[in-house]
């Protein structure tokens, strides 16, 4: 009985980290499956993942082996963030939505249908139209209007402690921004730094702000994109983890280019959450790396 | 023996207009090869293209029975764009490049190959460094350096003022700037209104302005694309010809960008230029249609 | 009160056929609203789709000024194969499937969020797996199974008869196999010639027949793609009407293409529909045309 | 001063691999700069290429170090396949060629503007047509015709002998085929196996031989590709290093197709010359691996 386990490792580049890994994972009695390295040239990060499997079913155990090699000269001091998981562990998601429900709807069909190593475990939206797509899949729906009114009781802040609390309750990992129109706080945004991606519709960094289709059409473009990213304070600025386009011509009226874009839209999305819940996508600076 | 001939035409947009062009046609024996036509439902504007096999040889001839018939009430006062050109004709085009020659070499052996319905008649660069690719194409390359003095004997007016004389020389009916890196004057854009198209190197409008492989290198985007738009005298913001991308990763360095970039670059230019040499691009205020 | 009408035209080409079309539109105080014609070389077939706006809310009124048009000389004679229909008509659709959803999800979404012009009717499979899918949308579902015995309550004869009742019963105008995993009697396919689309998991012609993406990896191809095409007798060889790859590498296993592969299908599978609902697919010959 | 060096490994998979060529690197003091891996399920196979910056300036020492770690225990009989190169070696190329000249161009380009790092020797073909390219380039051209003559002086025998007689005289690492017609003996197959690369101009495995973009015209496809893969004795059943495809309409004829698909073509050849001329392309039984 072997146990699969996803390390990821970043720190400071030396000569002897991939020999000092390798050797902690051979003193477990690892065999390495899959292995990928990058080096940031620009801020000299070297960035690992390696899916390594071994009789030892304690992720934990295998992370000290690795690290105890890692700490001895002259690699100590290298800054390393190291983390080592069951590969068969699925992260738990809360999915937020408002009215658009196409990329929510993927997500779950892609998941029930075990395409998507996660567990969808709770649905927030600012609006209650897409209760019924969340029953269909027996996934409690949490409707939590964000109201004008600073001080009243759908203020922003209330909600946004209220979907805290949800996200503490169900031990959620990942938050997905799944076409959810409203503006997280910048305290929020740092709270879940690294652990919430949106979807933009249009191919960022071109057409930020509201309505990108409309933007895409009155400018005339050929392409119309999507882009995954990680949620920051600045709008539209996170790190990008994937973006495609599709072909579109005069023809398209703005809102022909809404229902096309949809179909990227979804692509997009789920490509990064499953790319992120399969421990691919690094944080380098302002930038991703993602390992294919 | 019948000749093509290639109609375009752009209106205001009436019931009975593709009734009269084609009653026109018939005046003249004309068969119909190839037709295309799009309202634009913003300004109502018509636009068709039509490749008409007729036996008369004399474009003129065939204008002139559609324009009658275009003459007739209820038609009348539609503000009518109307052209006709021989199918076989092959405008004449004058290059503009700076140092970098993939554009240039990627048009220059189209056109040498039969591919590029043009005829390239005359290079204008800024440098010399394309000399020795036009040379092997038996084109005309003149060095037209532009430097700083504004009243020198290379100063932006007389190096354009040279240009035009050249472009009159020659017969010049499309400008072509094949990376071209130099600015032209509000007065050269308004002059060339219509018949000058530049490639630029990414995804437009994202990355307006200098060394944007280097700009989408540092925003970590996962696609890098070219646009080709008519040159207006608002830089990168002429309407949109054609637009294509490719797909990066994080590997990829700012230089690998560059050279990756390069292959979407031509395609996406020497399309743009078929297409307007073939008339099949449009101009609809700021919006291009473009007939496939 | 103005009404849209599709009209379809194919026939043997000959000057003439556009002005005497739209001349029979103006009769009827239509207005063109979109316009797409194809010649055929080989065959010398005129293909034209128009959409027409119109006070007659009487598609059949409209026919006839189209037809008595064509029927003046010298149009007589052309096989004119002409139809016109509301703009706003949905056909029916019924959907066959095996044990795969992900195609018939796809299509069930899309039609329930106004994003596929068509009325999913009923839904018939051969296996009971893809019932709840069904439920969830409300669609009736049969499970007509098919047994080896010929002579058996399930053999393909008696299945086939039952599916035809369903189809009469339903008005159905289109036959979507969207991943059913048997092959039709050549009965069943001549009597739904031009009205029953499949998609094959494969870029056709390339891996025809069964478990085609293990074919792929086999071959070890650097795309996988899928094929929508007119269902005929001769399997896999019918009319393509829309394909579409993605790129795969050696690191994919079968297993692996079979994911990835299901969402180019269902992309696929949801364009060739819809194309066919908006009455843009015309045959000629073993090919299709299909205005974009 | 540091030297850059290429090493590729394939063995069959064993724990410990990667940390023996680790070890065998440090102990020459080599950072790694670039390392990919993948195991082939089916066969167990292990691939491995690594980029290695190190003071030693000949490759063999490099190579002698990870040798000497894979031959310790429990490493032994592996059956390993090792490569050590300096990364600015660049292979010497043989191109040929029969009439169409856009590969062969493409090449040249690249070649001459430092984007293929390969070192384009002499150009064989069995037409007079493309010499003034090679011409253009400064480089040798052989016109080698191929007769009907078995015995003749332009016999197939004789043309092969006379072409491996030049590749020999000019050390030739890589047999580029770019769109030459004439098939090879078995013999010279057999000598260039894993050294000879052909592009088909078509998405194999569909369209195998003779006039494919006909072939495709006739069959109605919507995408049109091409293939890069080594030359076998079994025709264009080579293993497949790259391949793409354009997407293409109805209005498309064969001829068109013929155009539009050089485009493909030449992409695609280039990227499977750089990839291998990178060392990036190992072979596994009848499937490349392509490291990115």
């Amino acid at each position: 009985m072997t146990s699969d386990h996803i390390l990821t490792l970043t720190c400071n580049d030396r000569p002897g980290i991939v020999h000092a890994v390798t050797g902690g994972l051979l003193d477990v009695g690892g065999n390495i499956v899959e292995n990928a390295q990058f080096t940031d040239p620009g801020s000299n990060t070297f960035c690992m993942r390696t899916v390594v499997e071994t009789d030892l079913e304690d992720s934990g155990e295998v992370a000290s082996a690795v690290a105890a090699r890692l700490r001895e000269a002259p690699l100590r001091d290298l800054g390393a963030s190291l983390r080592v998981r069951p590969a068969s562990h699925r992260p738990r998601l809360l999915i937020m939505v408002s009215k658009h429900d196409h990329c929510l709807a993927d997500l779950l069909y892609r998941w029930r249908n075990g395409l998507l190593p996660v567990e969808i475990s709770v649905i927030v939206s600012n609006h209650p139209d897409c209760a019924g797509v969340a029953e269909r899949y027996d996934v409690p729906y949490h409707h939590l209007p964000v109201g004008e009114d600073p001080s009243g009781p759908a203020s922003k802040p209330t909600q946004e402690a209220r979907l805290m609390e949800l996200a503490e309750q169900h031990g959620i990992e990942l938050v997905v921004l799944a076409r959810y129109m409203q503006i997280l706080s910048d305290d929020l945004c740092a709270e879940l730094a690294g652990r919430a991606i949106n979807i933009h519709h249009s191919f960022l960094p071109g057409f930020k702000g509201a309505r990108p289709y409309h933007q895409a059409h009155e400018r005339g473009v050929k392409l119309v994109g999507a882009t995954a990213h990680f949620v920051t304070a600045d709008l539209d600025e996170g790190p990008i983890i994937e973006q495609d386009v599709a072909r579109v011509t005069h023809a398209h009226t703005a809102s022909q280019l809404v229902e096309l874009g949809q179909d990227t839209e979804r692509l997009v999305l789920s490509r990064a959450v499953r790319a992120w819940a399969e421990d691919r996508v690094l944080l380098v600076g302002d930038r991703t790396v993602v390992f294919p």
